[in-house]
């Protein structure tokens, strides 16, 4: 089968043989959403070598241990526990010390032909959710993580640093949940997005000082030293700020600052795929308005290319075309 | 009156008029404590000038707006605020953002004959307390602030960092609140200090890659870089570090180990002066243990300049010997 695949640091489609673990399902791809973990890992994170993407819808080719799914749609958790260890066993391998991680650590991902994944791992796609909104499940329950790493007063104010994918995703999974919620981004075409979603739009030049100290959370979604330097500018003594992205670098921090103004920094990664699914199916969140391409897995490459651009949001890849 | 001052990046005891202003009370110093933040600040911390020392206990001489605690034995919190911002008027000016700070921001502080604080800010002594132990409710009360910043249940392993003062004095506030306490420190007289409260004591060079990703909850009490990176390698997967000390210096963080790991980092600083005396009164907690040495306030250069040494844990000014 056809994968894009990063190895020996060159990215590249591939021949590879499809997946055959008969202990795990066997997932056809019928589209994966490139997210910028996966630019990352070409830049080094992570360490990762191997089929890269881990958004994705297909349907279930074979599933020894849960036939009841197999021909069904499928969207799935990322994460691939060992099945025995104390997190696995109350239902929850996200930090499974041995875990794999679909297309990030120790397992091939999700921009390929065909996938496979502990069936236990995979959630039907209800049928008023289009394959091209599914992909979003993904990157959506991550968006809705914020709230399990830190409740969220209604009264309370809200900023989001970045208008990139994520950035514009948690102001979509957050709307209606906050009063006031602010977005700074560097695009007026992107931060538009956010402000559909309820939020106040701002530049990162319009950044003011009058703005500083004002916002009970900040959540960092842009990926960038400077982001989280904003995000400390902006946060109220005792506030919260989010890490929602991953990237490969070094922050440095003041100790002073967080502590004199007792400040928390909460990391948050992947949410849970039934929550993401649910958004969808509940048509809360509207995600036509970020899809800016669509490529066949073929020019997986060209489609990396493209989505590492200004300006540029969700790029799907379809083996199919 | 004599004052321990820090002034043009020197340290002296200086002959200074005593302070005077009517609407706030006028204390009687009958003990001081030095903290690491004062040692701090002659090394550039806070950019502070004057007369340095917010740990007392005092008699009052003088509070016109609150004459029934006149000739009373007190303590005092060190954030004088505005009195009118939304903080103060919750009777929290912690965080006012006006807000001066008891010899570290903009007032003369506690190392002198006597010192002014708003009178609201005046808790007054229970009889069982002496005043070498009352000079302990401050820091005893940032201990306790570690409760305020993140509930800690008693099945959770907890780990500090640091035999310093504040590592041991959060040990012994904690004592009896986990089950599982571990203190690792440099110095074995110290740790043992710990292990009198219930903690495991480690030393430093005895900690084990088998610690690593073990502990719920980790205190970061030594104000030091390498203490939070020993931090982040103890802390578990969804745990939570909580940075106790004010240091000079900056941190730098790997931003993924915080995201992927989905860890807190929360600052914590000063806590409410009524716990600190409500723990001494009760007796829950022995200082004792923590006086390494008292001086007279006109060998204030002497006294700091032996609280900065190896091994010792509290010195304590005394401005009538």
């Amino acid at each position: 089968m056809k994968a894009l695949r990063f190895t020996n640091n060159r990215l590249a489609v591939a021949d590879v043989p499809p997946p055959n673990a008969e202990n795990e399902a066997l997932v056809r791809i019928t589209r994966s959403g490139i997210c910028n973990t996966d630019l990352e890992i070409t830049r080094g994170y992570a360490g990762f070598e191997g089929t890269l993407g881990h958004e994705f819808v297909g349907v279930v080719e074979r599933a020894f241990d849960r036939p009841e799914i197999v021909g069904k749609r499928v969207v799935g958790g990322i994460n691939a526990g060992c099945g025995t260890c104390e997190l696995c066993l109350a239902g929850d391998p996200r930090h499974c010390p041995t875990r794999t991680v679909l297309g990030i650590v120790g397992r091939d991902g999700a921009h390929a032909e065909f996938l496979q994944l502990p069936s236990r791992n995979l959630v039907a796609v209800p049928d008023n959710v289009t394959d091209e909104q599914a992909v979003f499940a993904e990157p959506l329950a991550a968006a809705w993580g914020v709230i399990d790493a830190t409740s969220i007063h209604k009264w309370e104010r809200l900023a989001i640093i970045g208008d990139g994918k994520l950035g514009l995703l948690c102001s979509k999974a957050l709307e209606g949940g906050v009063d006031d919620m602010t977005l700074i981004g560097k695009h007026r075409s992107k931060v538009a997005i956010a402000e559909k979603a309820g939020a106040q739009g701002v530049l990162l030049d319009q950044v003011t000082p009058g703005m500083e100290r004002q916002f009970d959370i900040v959540i960092e979604a842009s990926g960038s030293e400077a982001g989280f330097s904003t995000a400390l500018d902006l946060v109220k003594p005792r506030g919260r700020i989010v890490l929602k992205s991953t990237f490969h670098g070094t922050l440095s921090l003041d100790p002073a600052r967080i502590v004199v103004d007792e400040i928390s920094i909460i990391g948050s990664r992947c949410g849970k795929m039934t929550s993401g699914i649910q958004i969808l199916k509940d048509g809360r969140v509207s995600v036509d308005d970020m899809i800016t391409d669509t490529f066949p897995l073929t020019e997986g490459v060209t489609a990396m290319k493209r989505a590492s651009e200004k300006g540029v949001l969700k790029v799907l890849l379809d083996p199919h075309i």
